[in-house]
């Protein structure tokens, strides 16, 4: 008897043929996928009915600040510098705590889950508290406690330590997949960035670091090193198939070469590069270099949503309105680089980001009946350019649901948005206040 | 008695002082509203309690082409050239005729309606069609006969009659007003265009013409009329604030003086623009100049949805990162184009495009409790920057209720799909057949 059965669905699998399957069934037991047809669906405990539905692997969101989902909107439409110095810092420096980042990190998971991501890639501080709400929550995280010494020059050793400490409290979990996160180059000494390789190596975990998401940094890079961040970064021995390099907005030639020489994985967060003014990273190149990228949200505060069906549009058309070429970053290619190529950002690509038999059962179910999403002469046109989030039904992680008819079940929503309410008033006054000096 | 009375609301007005009321009520009489405040509200046949919802005006979509939703992804990623002649036009050639309008416009409608849209700009064919769409689901549209005539050479005459039989037969309507609709200057004769004027000036209706959308056109332009597309409209004398010029993304600072000393209204159309790979309408700086800008999506075929909220956030993003510019668009101006500018557009600032006292009852309610909605530091910024248009619950056009808790009760919307889905079998064997050959 299997513990789950999703029948008469279609299927888009995501697997190396690009299989898309009418009218089947996918089977779960534990948290795997057990068996795939066509034929006659295998009895269940339970059984979910699909029909006319469509499934497709959770998607994989590989770059995020879960917690900021505290700060929506709270300052919008500023350059960079106003933004991060007179609006984030400030707050973040008040307010950041255990409490701040569960219930933040729980608001986020709600939102992510509610639009299909079933995955997602964190960095930021009093991590226990994000991997708790991960555990609490049931959906899967990929979680760094964020690592800066510049300007406060912490010592690496004690930072590597915490860092160390939190990777072997979580590594046991199902869910929770403990990373290492040097913020960046210009927040991280030399000593430190080398450090958390250290790390990253003896615990085999992904190396998540911010690279060159602004002309700024790149130029205070050079003035400083000589050399531009990726150059630095390579030439310290850090680059490796386990990085994963968010942003990457500003690179040149031999930055590219690099990152294809040394396998680098790239997180291409266009919305919050849009709205911060960042620019536009090079991802027709890159992936013409066969570098793998992966799509990330970034954080609220400079999204201003963790919706990846929203993103995924933007990551193709703001791609074609810059090169002036509407065959880039085509809708398939897109889908692959939300699940399959996310998957490989991470060094999952055997156990998530396609419908296979054996492989995790995370699995997202939409309704592709609604007006917008009609007529389907092409799936993976309707999933990124038609769709917008709100066709998701069901979602499952680790072979559990999570979210069925669109609300989710296995925590208590209210309960989070309480909590958050709290915090947000507290967040709001201290705004007033500051506001009036 | 009033008719209808939304209460407990949260109010964005959209009016002179960009009031946004708290806890507050609006009436509805006829197709007006009746009245604001935030005492007790007043009595009503039917009482709506919002508690803890958001209010404002039905979003004003300026340019697309409705009945194409029927074409939705039947070809994508493609160079315009290979996309148009190759994929649409074979398609439209055999498939236009009056079921194919009635209800794909239906089609649309629903789709409009369900993300917010309540009053929308429409340029196609058989469009006794799609004025009947609009009466019989309760939308407001500006519905315009596309008239072209190159290569056909059909006489200009003809066709003029033909939009003039269009704008008598539907002038009375309360919920259609009808428009002329040149396609544009490299499918319309000089004399054709001049026809045109002739008939928007007699019937004092919008003139929506397609100007200057990719670099071929205006090429092409140059080499045959040694000018711009709207140098060459001006010297036809035939701009003016009747004028509605959709896209506009090829202009010199010459276009920008015209456009402005014209008053012409320029409908934005971000993303299919991108799409296409058109390019980026030169926004930040027809606004500084004081042009009137409002918010299209563009038909389905090119987008591939009819959503204004997703289409707003887009039309900020790509010009902050285009402009390397975090200030540029911001949230507020962003709703101004999609509300009471697009109203501006279309000459119905007076009708339409804010929530105030003796306007007509264009509302929608949105759901705001959801995880991506809060928290809630700046309305404009939600709306812009979170929404994804599926917070939309109620939508009221000219004092009647056509979507509650998120259905359509208007018309039904089955039987739509069930028409649309016959037509759809039809187009996918024509394409299936033609790719065989």
């Amino acid at each position: 008897m299997e513990d789950l059965v999703i029948k008469n669905a279609k299927i888009l699998t995501m697997n190396k043929n690009s299989d898309i399957l009418n009218n089947s069934w996918i089977s779960v037991k534990g948290n795997l996928i057990s068996g795939i047809g066509n034929m006659e669906a295998p009895k269940a405990k339970k059984m979910i009915d699909c029909n006319g539905k469509l499934v497709m692997p959770g998607l994989i969101n590989v770059h995020t600040h879960a917690s900021m989902n505290l700060l929506r909107g709270v300052a919008d439409d500023l350059p960079l510098q106003e933004w991060l110095f007179n609006h984030i810092f400030p707050i973040e420096n008040k307010f950041i705590n255990k409490e701040f980042v569960y219930w933040g990190t729980k608001l986020a998971i709600a939102e992510m889950l509610l639009s299909g991501t079933t995955t997602f890639v964190d960095m930021y501080f009093e991590k226990n508290e994000a991997a708790r709400a991960c555990e609490d929550s049931g959906i899967r995280g990929i979680i760094s406690w964020a690592a800066l010494n510049l300007p406060t020059k912490e010592n690496p050793d004690k930072i590597a330590k915490k860092s160390e400490d939190f990777i072997n409290k979580w590594k046991k979990s199902s869910l929770v997949i403990p990373a290492v996160g040097p913020h960046s180059v210009y927040t991280c000494s030399e000593k430190l960035l080398k450090k958390m390789k250290e790390v990253s190596d003896k615990h085999s975990c992904i190396y998540h670091i911010h690279v060159s998401e602004t002309e700024k940094e790149n130029k205070e890079h050079f003035k400083k090193h000589k050399k531009s961040p990726i150059k630095y970064l390579n030439d310290l021995n850090i680059l490796s198939e386990k990085t994963l390099a968010a942003h990457c907005v500003h690179l040149d030639k031999k930055d590219i070469e690099i990152i294809k020489n040394k396998n680098v994985r790239v997180a291409y967060n266009p919305e919050s590069n849009a709205k911060l003014a960042s620019g536009i990273a090079p991802v027709r190149v890159l992936l013409e270099n066969g570098v793998t990228v992966g799509i990330g949200t970034d954080g609220v505060a400079s999204n201003n949503n963790l919706n990846l069906f929203e993103e995924m549009k933007f990551a193709s058309l703001i791609q074609k309105a810059n090169e002036m070429d509407a065959t880039v970053l085509p809708a398939k290619k897109i889908v692959e680089m939300a699940t399959i190529d996310g998957a490989k950002c991470l060094g999952l690509e055997k156990e998530i980001g396609s419908i296979e038999k054996g492989k995790k059962a995370d699995l997202i179910v939409l309704d592709t009946k609604k007006p917008h999403m009609f007529p389907e002469y092409n799936t993976y046109s309707n999933i990124v350019y038609s769709a917008n989030g709100s066709e998701v039904e069901i979602v499952i992680v680790n072979g559990k649901v999570l979210v069925e008819n669109q609300k989710i079940i296995s925590f208590d929503l209210n309960e989070v948005m309480k909590k958050c309410r709290d915090i947000v008033e507290k967040i709001r006054k201290f705004k007033e206040a500051s506001s009036q000096k």
